[in-house]
């Protein structure tokens, strides 16, 4: 993600992930009742409650999740006259991440909970946990809620064996799964996806108590076919943009793939029941503009074109990734994306495509 | 706390403060080998513990004392020969404190816990918790052992009533207690500091297991009287600098008072006994050299002279506080403290003086 509050900037530019955490709301909403109600069954209503947000990433988007659940929390505490517990609250991201910008506007959070809540709010603790959610990241039955939100989709690592003998690069000239891509790639994928989401899926149920709710919210495909039209297509013209530019290093595109994976509904369901270590209580898909706007995009956003908005969205996600593999940024990086909003612009006034985003809510068994 | 790691940064000037961990060692060391042994009194190992660093800063001392806990953990742990339990380490600090640098070193830090216990290590959670300490900051009944160094005689905030009637500073041409202050000064000192105190162990007494242990290291003085001769006497020197540099504005000078405070053993005890949560296991105080080194300190600090490294030390705790208050930087503040460095030196050429440490150690009722 681009730090900072500039103009390429991750928080600038991320009105996209945050209209995806507004679109899948009503099953947070369910799943946080559901904590609620849950220990409400047995003798006394909770006194404490953790809650994690795994993939926070920095800037806008970092507290809303945990805003929403925590006014969720009250809100349902207080239908049911039960005091307010005391709420734990547990921001995960990789160790580079800015903790700091969001440690330093943790004051203002703290205000804007009393406030939204006329003061009758619990005691709410919230830290910073840096590391990879593909581990262990808490102690055992230490959570009662988890979320995550657009971070899924990015596997813990490119895949392995996308480099053949001789290296010589299986998926030249794209940088991830694409019609003219080898099946040796989509199985190599698949397999790093299924790796992941396992340790994914196994770490939290060591971590989660017994009834305790997760939610997963992700880029995902319709299709079975991975191959198929308009999957993760952004990627597709990101290839083109760098291919067609000229001015980057041809083995170093060769060798340029992306750490990601937009599962269908299917290959999420078969990994979690194989696991068994949830239940599934909801699991919808919805579609996604390449351009979605949150209610109350800033301005400057509104008044772009799609390709200006979809280019400046994926430059905020992809740039650091691009700047460490090709070793170029400034004006080149300038080039490219300017590049690349041109060709996206071409491309959705000839095609009507959607993203298609995949929430999950599973029961900890 | 200066950051980043250039030459008046904290990180490069901390030797002092990473000399008094060292002496306080055999306290903490005693302290943590009792909540191993306080559990295995029950019917069982420990699975999980759960520790708190409270003021832990960045820089090369944040991690010092978890490494040195963590350690002492595993050892007395394997001499059992119990399992090693998952340990939850919370690291805190203000909320603009360098969580982001601490959280970077964090893979370092696991691979070397890993080197020195020859890879038996069990699961380690290091989170960072932004706030005061002087409230509540985790769940309740959460933590086993609280550990806080060189942090505890900073006051939360300037004592109040130090501004007479009409805007007449009470505390004029001095910076912190001194000989010359009037009654009502040393008064507001005394009182703020029992207040901060006071809610420092109300809240950890909340946040700790009944029989979790509790060991703080800060600086107090031998006298009962604060304004007695050697009593903090740094404070009295930068007084002395800034008054005698000519560039500093009178009104600003006045009003300056530092947010700090030396207690003495029997302020401590008084305040403990009364709250009545903390059985006190051992209090010791031991006297720290100006210039105090740690073994091992970078040979560059160990080339300059006293004055120099005192100098040092005051300088990346108190810039940006000085800052802050005066408005500049830059060349006055070089100036500043190399006039303070001389002033120290010839200080220290005509006394023999030494900061008192006070080391205390409690168990939770």
């Amino acid at each position: 993600m681009n730090k900072g509050a500039g103009e390429t900037s991750y928080t600038q530019n991320s009105s996209l992930q945050q209209k995806i955490i507004s679109d899948s709301r009503p099953i947070t909403e369910k799943a946080v009742e559901a904590i609620i109600s849950t220990d409400a069954t047995s003798a006394s209503p909770p006194q404490s409650i953790a809650i994690a947000d795994l993939g926070c990433s920095s800037g806008r988007n970092a507290l809303v999740l945990i805003f929403d659940t925590i006014n969720l929390v009250y809100a349902k505490c207080k239908r049911l006259g039960y005091p307010l517990p005391e709420v734990s609250v547990f921001l995960n991201d990789l160790f580079n991440n800015d903790f700091n910008s969001i440690f330093g506007s943790l004051p203002d959070f703290h205000r804007r909970l009393k406030d939204t809540n006329s003061d009758e709010v619990g005691r709410c603790f919230i830290s910073g946990v840096p590391g990879s959610f593909y581990g262990r990241l808490f102690p055992k039955h230490s959570l009662n809620f988890v979320h995550s939100s657009s971070s899924l989709h990015w596997l813990s690592k490119v895949p392995e064996g996308l480099e053949g003998e001789d290296k010589i690069w299986m998926n030249k000239g794209k940088v991830y799964i694409s019609r003219t891509s080898p099946p040796s790639v989509l199985l190599a994928y698949a397999a790093q996806f299924r790796n992941d989401f396992s340790r994914f899926i196994s770490s939290r149920s060591e971590e989660m108590v017994s009834g305790g709710r997760m939610v997963l919210s992700f880029m995902g495909r319709k299709s079975m076919d991975p191959t198929a039209a308009g999957t993760a297509h952004q990627w597709e013209l990101l290839a083109e943009a760098l291919t067609t530019l000229g001015l980057v290093d041809a083995e170093k595109l060769e060798s340029f793939n992306a750490p990601f994976y937009s599962p269908c509904m299917e290959e999420v369901r078969m990994e979690i029941e194989k696991e068994g270590l949830f239940d599934i209580d909801q699991f919808e898909e919805f579609d996604v503009e390449w351009d979605g706007l949150a209610e109350g995009a800033n301005s400057g956003l509104k008044s772009l074109s799609r390709g200006q908005r979809v280019a400046k969205t994926i430059r905020a996600v992809v740039e650091t990734m691009l700047e460490s593999h090709f070793g170029f940024g400034g004006e080149i990086m300038d080039d490219l994306f300017e590049h690349y909003e041109a060709i996206v612009e071409d491309y959705l006034l000839h095609n009507t495509v959607t993203n298609t985003n995949l929430v999950i809510s599973l029961v900890k068994k």
